[in-house]
């Protein structure tokens, strides 16, 4: 609940058509795509600039009230979700590609600009930015930057964090403050710029970035290798690596995936094999031909059961829509889809996917695995129904043992999802107590009065779930 | 003056072999590869392990004695100069290349080990670790880490940062964390890795590190471009770039710089031109050619009097030898060099190298210009004597100068050199008051009693020079 005299102050600065605080209005933002988390915020406030920003930020700072900075909600940590009530503030209105440099390969954007527009006004221009979370369709950049999402294109060309060249962000205090500049080396202090990407609004409120592009690769070429042996599938990535190739895309999808997305996008996807890689280059047309071929070749040393190379660039690009739409295919087959993102070194992803097949049948569940073979980035994902509490129980008890084999096995807990609320309370399994006091100690230098996204992040009960030795 | 009992325990510690505080000893590790500052150290320690790292911060943090980390020294911002006293931490013993994994692409190191001794074990392996700062012959690994050491190849292939997968360090109080892995995606938590590379051994020390590799490039070619016209020369540098060709390497060097290099190198370069780009472009065969042949155009188009292309991969070697010596040979010339590395936006290169010839005129002074054309990175390099007291002023005058106009044009005060004692006074120049307060409540966090690098990167005296609107 928002005292009046902080709601009054509020709306003065946003003006009264920016302020909602009527139960409909709340309770479109008591969620984000994350299942299982909603809390209803006490307001929903929407900066029409920086200054608004400055001045809500210090406002809440005054009083005490938590600050949710919300992209589209497309996060899958419930980091969007106001755990402590509080206003949710929104970047609708902050959302114009501000400009695109051409001499220095740069975009600059407002936070609350859709990444797949951002996209296609840079590509207009022969230019291209890699990262492509797989909401980019509806994702906003401030969002990625927050999370510091990851993608289809991570193995070859990074993620979000590899981008960001240029900050400006509102402090818990209502400063401002301007970090890098369009500048491929500077070292002038500490990286506050890396700091901030992936903090997930728990350190700054960015209000604008200014994004690194590359030139476009002149050609691309996609195709699909099928396998009956999950395992020669993992080790064919394993093996085009070893070769010295390194795909823009790398992409495993297992059975049930593979029924799920072909009932959605209908493609003639396969649907008959055990698992598909989905592999795509991109470069210079004869870098692109030699590596398809020479990648074709390493998949049927492993057995690949078939190999096939997109016929057309409308063929190529339906195929990785539709890996795209992979949790939307899932979601459609029951009322609860939990997606995860534990992640390891790539020489383990054979491992990981045997162990997570194992950890599925120990509790009952049903578990499809697709993801970025490529970065050991995998995507577990349970369909299941959040009204029954026995199967929820056992899906919490098979994510925190795929943790921490992931841990085991040199991984994380998180490759590209965020922390938030999910994953909070695993955190420390993977940064031990030194690691968790050092961040605590940065989060309070920042945002001593914890206004910033509370609860996100930073578990309240370490010790919900103890880690099995 | 280190107490008598913290003594005693520093040397129970690391043994009496390897604690110093002979005179002679202390002078040795009283400067840097940085002029003008020089404090003598209490003690020189060189820990074996980790183990004994953690001990001795532990200890140093207990007495409240400043630690100085220190690989080769060779950084120019005096970084290493231990300007509180207390113990130059030492890591000769801590030199070894743990693994070399080529499965994941990583290389995993002790801070210790020699950059180019590392290349040259993973070249060896077909691998490639970019970052080539040109003191790599002698800078450690944990050097380049502290620093975030850029090179030649920054244009194409980022700096340090950007091959920095998982670090181990030892906290202020002794604890050790780590953080990341041989993961291209790991969300989990604050970017602690990015934060500690290039804190210039202010937040922690360095005990371990693992670095990302990528296949090595299959084919490279050199050129030079020769102009009589520094404009057409500059403006050269952004068509390159406009045509959509990111070369790995691009390098300036005007006139002054090019005899002192020849004088010193005796490898055949032109000395009767204005300026010269070194351009080395690699990748796949065709790619190189092709790209080669482009940018050759390009100058032509640009009024180059000259284009030549390397004969033989050994006659391009010696270029790119030649171009690393820039420093050695110009500082035979005069008895102080003072290198700066002031950095702009590529677009702003040519104003910015006109802007350098007039303020050394303004002021009297020498000033050659070479450095990283392709990534705005500058090296203004003063030849003077520093027993010339009217003429030091001028120069910390002139330089002080070329920070204000560098930020003018979007650029930053330092862009692989670091900031130390040299830039800590420009530093608020770049970040404003609010950066600053920021990143002192990080350093308060991390490292309570000051005793990491103490005098480093924040300025003491922050109106020692003021920067004139």
């Amino acid at each position: 609940m928002i005292e009046t005299g902080a709601k009054e102050k509020l709306i003065q600065v946003v003006g009264r058509e920016n302020y909602d605080d009527t139960q409909a209005g709340r309770l479109v933002y008591s969620y984000d795509a994350s299942p299982q988390f909603q809390v209803m915020p006490d307001a929903v406030v929407a900066p029409r600039n920086k200054a608004e920003v400055q001045a809500v930020v210090k406002l809440c700072n005054e009083y005490r009230i938590p600050v949710v900075p919300r992209g589209s909600g497309s996060n899958l940590c419930a980091g969007t979700c106001p755990v402590e009530g509080g206003i949710v503030l929104l970047f609708k209105h902050m959302n114009r590609i501000l400009e695109i440099d051409e001499e220095n390969l740069t975009v600059t954007v407002e936070p609350g600009v859709i990444t797949l527009d951002m996209i296609k006004a840079v590509e207009a221009k022969g230019l291209f930015y890699p990262p492509d979370p797989s909401s980019m369709k509806i994702s906003t950049i401030g969002g990625n930057i927050n999370e510091n999402s990851g993608g289809l294109r991570g193995l070859k060309y990074g993620v979000t964090r590899d981008y960001v060249l240029a900050l400006e962000a509102v402090l818990a205090n209502g400063e401002v403050i301007r970090t890098g500049g369009k500048l491929a080396k500077d070292v002038a202090g500490y990286d506050l710029t890396r700091l901030l990407v992936g903090s997930e609004g728990t350190l700054a409120v960015i209000t604008e970035a200014t994004l690194k592009l590359v030139p476009m690769p002149e050609a691309k070429k996609t195709m699909l290798a099928l396998y009956q042996d999950i395992e020669a599938c993992a080790q064919t990535v394993s093996d085009i690596i070893a070769n010295r190739i390194i795909p823009a895309t790398l992409e495993f999808l297992d059975q049930p995936t593979l029924q799920a997305v072909e009932a959605f996008a209908h493609i003639g996807l396969p649907t008959n094999v055990k698992a598909v890689l989905l592999i795509e280059q991109d470069g210079p047309q004869e870098v692109v031909e030699r590596d398809i071929e020479k990648i074709a070749d390493i998949c049927r040393k492993q057995h690949a059961v078939d190999v096939k190379v997109a016929a057309s660039p409308e063929h190529a690009e339906a195929l990785m829509t539709a890996r795209r739409s992979a949790l939307s295919a899932l979601a459609r087959l029951k009322p609860t889809t939990i997606l995860e993102d534990a992640t390891v070194p790539r020489s383990e992803v054979a491992k990981m996917v045997v162990a997570i097949n194992e950890i599925a049948e120990k509790y009952g569940l049903h578990i499809g695995t697709f993801g970025h073979a490529g970065d050991g980035n995998l995507h577990p994902t349970c369909l299941a129904d959040i009204r029954d509490q026995d199967e929820m129980e056992r899906v919490e008890k098979a994510f925190a043992e795929i943790f921490q084999k992931a841990i085991e096995l040199g991984g994380t807990i998180t490759g590209e999802h965020g922390v938030g609320m999910a994953k909070a309370p695993y955190l420390e399994w993977k940064l031990g107590k030194p690691g968790i006091s050092v961040m605590n100690a940065i989060k309070n230098a920042l945002d001593p009065n914890h206004i910033l996204n509370p609860g996100k992040v930073f578990a309240k009960e370490t010790d919900r779930v103890v880690m099995e030795k």
